[in-house]
């Protein structure tokens, strides 16, 4: 028979911290607690698995339940002396939920149950009137809002308990509660409850028992209500998952000057600095420490405490309390962030959990516990969470900052932004010009947004993938970006954005400020303080560590000299992906492209390629440069070619001047490119196959850039990449016109370059073919992102409209465009690693996708042997860390 | 060491029927002739690996083949007592191609070559001076022409040797050729030599082995010329297959009286009867038969003969062409087609082929040569050519007329059509009604021209594949259809079309009448008469062989009840995919369907959705009850909603009216559902996960027919589909709705009804995880058009952009939408099945793509172990016939 109940208290306990899927994060903590021996309230905690039984039961309970809590609740009396529901020797607890995460706030509480009139007039008499009577109100109050409903029906309705309350203070002359004599107090208890009788139609229960039941509901009903439905939606939290409830023996921070109630961090969690760090607040309730009532103390004395720390008002308290941490962080080998309430002298733990940390403060506090012994290397590098490093790497929001968080979009480049809303890259442009900061906010974003998107602090857009234009371009800036924002609805007319939450419309006009967070997807509004990046010392230990670590290579995708040189000083071992068309939106190109597309004959093109070639040739002698020794992938020109057209008449009207004929004629020519599915159109080595001359033309300005580099005295490794190959004859005709390209440029310029002939993996076809494939490539490059299109099916600018519903829905669990699918995709690469290396074993494998900075996808490549991972700039310590992490897990 | 040239003659060979790659068809057949002991003139043949590496060594041949041609000289002159070259005892020869297949007239021959003067005197002596000149001058003008290359330079230009000869005549006052003398025609050889010299620089070269070289060399070169190339590109020739050069002593059916040439056919081409039938001219060459100069007369004796026939005038020789006829026959055991020449009494064979046939002799044939016991009855089935079943089938344009094709484009529907061209379906329609026969030329079509595409006799297009729109309507229809041909340029403004052919502009104007072949592809000017369709009782003994043979079921793909009536009767065994889209473009539901989706909630949704309910119902019912006793696979809403939305401005308004909203509104609805991909975007099972009502109200539609139909008596199976499913976890949450939902209705009706769910199977993802989905699907159906689409990464719409170039250049050997891509997609498929199965042994496996109706196709289906296939109603006959071939091959 399944166990329901899981008790603990004085030194023992049913759960262990091991169990938060069970207990939740609460119960886990509470048990391992007293599992050392620590002091903790006696209590037990009802699982998780009884809030799933809840809702797909119609609201009921095992049949087991009741009696287990029954036994529960004998345990606790035997171990805290009071009884609860006993009027002469009443034990009063607490309710609480527990999610396997922590909902901060989300789901409700209530305090002090188990109280009546007969229990409070002896509560009156064994401690103190005023403080029993007051918790009775108290109780009364919190129970009638959150388990019978008595709240607000409307906005501009009052909270019906303050009114009462309040006009008792005027009665009274009283300006605060604490005026309130304990005789107000029961008063207002008794006038809550006949509120209630009167409002509801229900008398206030009596019976302890009943409170009890009524609050285990009540916590079980809080995990679906809209706020909670409404969090996870936005954090991707299942619901079925569930809460616990944990039911406890309260402790009062609040009966006296020898009570107070605190949180503690057992190291500095913004540093990461070893020392004690909190606060606490004398004769207070934990709930008042957060409301912010008074301002709370530090726990620990300096200079700036004045005496007024916990290690000087309460030192004996405070010396058990410094015992009980570093047996905690000792036992946890992590920093641990722990609650703790001192009633009449007496210490009592209410929580412990690892506490949350900023990335220094992570960094600086893996490094100094493999100092201080406390933990391994291996321990330190395995522990650090890899996405965080974007910390360090960007300005980040303050996290200590209060924000208002109204959406949430793909976290599409990490970093944040502050700045005023534009909608249109040329006011981008303007305003910065002026010096103000702003933000380019836009449906979606194209190549002719570039100058805006490089005038802007960050981009936000409503359409669009991790990998759509506006993600990938702002990668690539290390600029902020959250894309695919769904619940943007963008009005350029008005200039301005609406965003419907909860019924309720929020506008955002041109002008207004906005925060960004690039790493959490986080539309914020007004400012939020941001943090400068920095990288310490300890920073460079890490990485040391972490090299040596891993197996898996990691390079970088970079378009420019200076992504290059940037992703080369955050550790990139070469770039695995040079795309040779970002190239073309360059503003001193552009047209030579749209010559080039809009040629109506090979002569006409091959005029418009002639002018590209120094152009590119160019572009290349700089990437070679910037990255000399180490290798360099070039990508031959893969987008369908409308993508380079221009919509707009100006441009239209240049490019008809350029090729000498009328605008008429370019688009119809334009529209004569249109495609029904661009993506599975006349693109990759489609285009090289039908129009030879715009790859030999691309072949010969790799091969000439680098002979000039080579001639400079640097080193060159080009890698020259085919896309989009789907049969083994797309390959070895293009090899073949690749290297005879070569060899005429280097027969001209009587030098010899070592290069190599690869080919991206990004059909399912070329997965399944892969050995006839190896024949003829020296390397193969998967290309994730079109390799998720194809073999799931879904186009990523269109995923949008259904694909957050799958994640919500926990079809698909994570975005298969930001983690690689394992399960499905996974075997088609593989299949290819596998038969790719039946022919040719030592065939160089790698994976060149926006997958390659993503952590869970980096361990899949290491597992599945490839040689190494390419991404963006930013993503390059990423990268190096999880690389590590997956060599070190399966070591 | 490799052998280049092949003898033949006097009953024996080193070549044989089985050589036709190496040496041709014409160098096969006359080496198995020999072989056979039949008179066959002394020769040889040189391969087609000489005509390879001719192209491949600039246009120079082996080393060893000068003494291979050599000693083959040598053989012929043993064997013809005449010796080439020889002045006192001369041989003359003919110089011929043959590629592996037939490509009447479009490459060179050389006749009566091995002359010079001394020669044609010395034959002037030992035959007749006349016949001795005229060959002689004949010879000139042809190799002057054909080897030396002296031709009309522009349209305007005489040919310099008809001016010449013009000129004789009108100094002899000679009306014809043959009332010039032998010594004009001396006269002639010696002025057409002159000219050559004069115009060209060169002199005729004297030396026959010489002319010789010149002839073969120029017999190779016409394999690239351009006329052979544009034939090859209109029929998928490879150009590597190159061409064998036959060199053959000359017999002369113009010497006289007692000489003649003729071609005749073992059986009857056009019917299949069993009599010989041929045409023979007495006193000509073979060449005059074909230029049409007098009118040939019929081999065989019949009262229509008039005492003209061989049979008649030549009796001997006619007995002995009998004998040899029905060797031959039984021989090859198949109907031949066989050229002859009758020298001075004495017969000569030159060719034998197997002969091409109309689909109705091909059926008598086979049928009636299984009752004479020369082939069993599988290889009678083996023999049929499935895809010219159509011709029974459909009507067909008569194969005997004159026909001026001027493009080729995509088979996409059989049958054929004559009429004015018309480019608006308005137009086709008004047209129709007033009785005249149009054919519907489109650059694409949608749904809005469906009724244009009913009014017209056949449809053509410029663009979409064998599954586009115009495609899968027209054969669904059993309408003619021309699909993707690109040569077209559609000019809807002046309403004519242009096709740019070898330099030249043909325009075709609205009204002007042009055929089409849809088995073909051929586009051709003007109209070319037609033979309705019939269905003989050798037909119905085929099938029944056929359908005895094969093991795979052959379904049909049918979205209304006249398909399923019309594929019933071809022998359709069920439904494999009705597509419940194709219903909701019909003219009373559109409007319904449109309100459906641009609702703006489920609410509207709803109200919308209760609209199309009975409408959907009703479709069912009609299709359950003509299909009553036979399972019918239902897909349920599978495009993308945008596919439906108007785009006009008429329709628009009615669709505001419907929804009592603006027109504004309707525009930015359906702009908000536009997707950059739509093939990868919210479509199949994505719209019943987002918008669960859809799929409710279709499956109510279904199961509520469902019972409508078997209380009539009828037995109904209904097999509930969903598409493009990726994820297991799609498919049992959308099977929970489906059961939900029938078993609501089943509750209500108080009925039960046997049905089942199944998924297609058209995304990679789903292939790799078919184990998973086969635990809740009760079958799979391929999708393979989708599934193409997929794995190779092109999108059929766009595909004619290039795919027509990749299969010229042999990447694809054949368009993957026409036949399925076994290397690539085979993979995947075989896969799905064996996963699948490996869950559920019983597992029903179909196929609903257009593939199902393409014999190769069809074969891979049953190698793979599905259980049927499906296909449009005009192919299931075709579907049966390559089902029970591929049984047979297997067995």
């Amino acid at each position: 028979m399944a166990k329901f109940v899981y008790t603990f208290g004085a030194g023992a306990a049913e759960g262990a911290a091991g169990m938060k899927a069970l207990l939740g994060g609460k119960g886990a903590g509470l048990g391992e607690m007293s599992r050392l021996g620590l002091p903790v309230p006696p209590g037990f905690t009802i699982t998780t698995e009884v809030c799933r039984y809840h809702y797909e039961h119609e609201r009921s309970y095992p049949a087991s339940l009741e009696v287990e809590v029954a036994a529960a609740l004998a345990h606790m009396a035997t171990l805290s002396g009071g009884k609860f529901g006993d009027e002469n020797n009443p034990l009063l607890v607490s309710v609480r939920s527990g999610a396997r995460v922590s909902m901060p706030g989300m789901m409700d509480t209530v305090l002090n149950l188990g109280m009546n009139d007969a229990i409070a007039a002896t509560l009156s008499k064994s401690t103190d009137p005023r403080f029993a009577y007051d918790s009775y109100r108290r109780f009364v109050q919190m129970y009638g809002d959150v388990v019978l409903g008595l709240k607000p029906q409307t906005k501009d309705e009052h909270d019906p308990f303050e009114v009462i309350l309040d006009r008792k203070k005027s009665e009274r002359g009283a300006a605060n509660d604490n005026e309130l004599s304990a005789e107000d107090l029961r008063a207002l208890a008794f006038e809550f409850k006949a509120e209630i009788e009167n409002r509801l139609g229900v008398s206030f229960p009596d019976d302890p028992h009943e409170q009890l039941w009524g609050a285990i509901r009540a916590v079980f009903g809080s995990w679906e209500n809209p706020r909670a439905n409404t969090y996870r939606k936005m954090y991707n939290i299942p619901s079925e998952w569930g809460t616990a409830v944990t039911v406890q023996a309260m402790v009062f921070g609040n009966l006296g000057e020898d009570c107070a109630t605190g949180v503690a961090f057992t190291r500095d969690p913004s540093t990461g600095e070893r020392r004690f760090f909190g606060e606490y607040m004398r004769n207070a309730q934990g709930e008042d420490v957060v409301a912010g009532i008074r301002t709370p103390q530090p726990v620990s004395s300096s200079a700036a405490s004045a005496g007024n720390s916990l290690q000087e008002t309460m030192p004996k308290a405070y010396g058990e309390l410094v015992e009980l941490y570093q047996k905690l962080e000792r036992h946890f080998r992590d920093m641990q962030d722990i609650e703790f309430t001192i009633q009449k002298g007496k210490l009592w733990m209410l929580q412990t959990r690892t506490g949350k940390r900023t990335a220094k403060a992570m960094v600086r506090i893996g490094v100094e516990m493999v100092a201080e012994g406390l933990i391994t290397v291996d321990e330190a590098v395995l522990r650090m969470e890899p996405s965080k490093l974007d910390e360090l790497l960007h300005p980040t929001l303050d996290p200590n900052a209060a924000k208002q968080v109204v959406a949430i979009g793909l976290p599409a480049s990490p970093g944040a932004a502050v700045g005023k809303v534009v909608f249109h890259a040329d006011d981008a442009e303007e305003r910065a010009q002026k010096g103000e900061r702003v933000v380019l906010v836009r449906v979606e974003t194209s190549p002719e947004d570039i100058h805006g998107m490089t005038a802007a602090q960050g981009i936000l857009t409503a359409r669009g993938g991790m990998t759509s234009h506006a993600a990938v371009v702002a990668r690539g800036m290390g600029k902020c970006c959250v894309a695919g924002c769904a619940a943007l609805n963008v009005d350029y007319a008005r200039r301005q954005f609406s965003i419907n939450r909860d019924g309720r419309e929020i506008i955002v006009k041109q002008g207004d400020v906005i925060s960004l967070d690039g790493a959490k997807g986080e539309v914020i509004l007004g400012a939020v303080p941001m943090t400068a990046p920095t990288l310490d010392s300890e920073y460079g230990t890490l990485m040391k560590w972490v090299d040596a670590a891993r197996r898996l290579r990691v390079r970088t995708n970079a378009d420019t000299p200076i992504d290059a040189v940037t992703a080369r000083n955050f550790g990139a071992e070469g770039i695995g992906l040079c795309r040779t068309e970002h190239m073309f939106f360059a503003e001193d190109k552009i047209l030579a492209v749209r010559e080039m597309i809009l040629a109506k004959d090979e002569r006409e093109r091959r005029r418009a390629l002639e002018k590209i070639l120094p152009m590119q040739r160019a572009d290349f002698v700089g990437i070679f440069s910037a990255m000399q020794g180490l290798p360099v992938t070039i990508r031959l020109l893969d987008p369908p070619l409308h993508e380079f057209l221009p919509s707009e008449a100006g441009p239209m009207q240049e490019v008809a001047r350029a090729l000498g004929t009328t605008v008429e004629v370019v688009r119809a020519r334009t529209q004569a490119l249109h495609e029904a599915n661009p993506m599975l159109g006349h693109r990759g080595c489609r285009l090289g196959i039908t129009y030879p001359e715009i790859y030999e033309t691309q072949v010969r300005a790799i091969v000439e850039a680098a002979c000039e580099v080579k001639r400079s005295g640097k080193e060159v490794l080009p890698e020259i990449m085919i896309p989009l190959v789907g049969h083994e004859r797309e390959l070895t005709r293009l090899r073949a016109l690749v290297e005879a390209t070569a060899r005429r440029v280097l027969e001209a310029q009587k030098l010899s370059i070592n290069f190599t002939v690869g080919t991206m993996i990004e059909l399912p076809r070329a997965c399944l073919i892969a050995d006839r494939l190896a024949e003829s490539a020296d390397f193969f490059s998967f290309g994730t992102n079109d390799l998720t299109q194809t073999t799931l099916g879904v186009s990523r600018d269109d995923a949008s409209s259904f694909l957050s519903e799958y994640v919500r829905l926990g079809i698909y669990p994570v975005d298969p465009f930001v983690a690689i699918d394992r399960e499905g995709l996974g075997q088609l690469i593989a299949m290819a690693v596998e038969r790719g290396r039946s022919k040719k074993p030592d065939l160089k494998i790698g994976i060149c996708g926006e997958h390659g900075g993503e952590p869970s996808s980096v361990e899949f490549c290491h597992q599945t042997g490839l040689d190494y991972v390419s991404c963006s700039p930013f993503r390059v310590p990423i990268a190096r860390l999880a690389a590590a992490q997956a060599a070190l897990r399966l070591k």
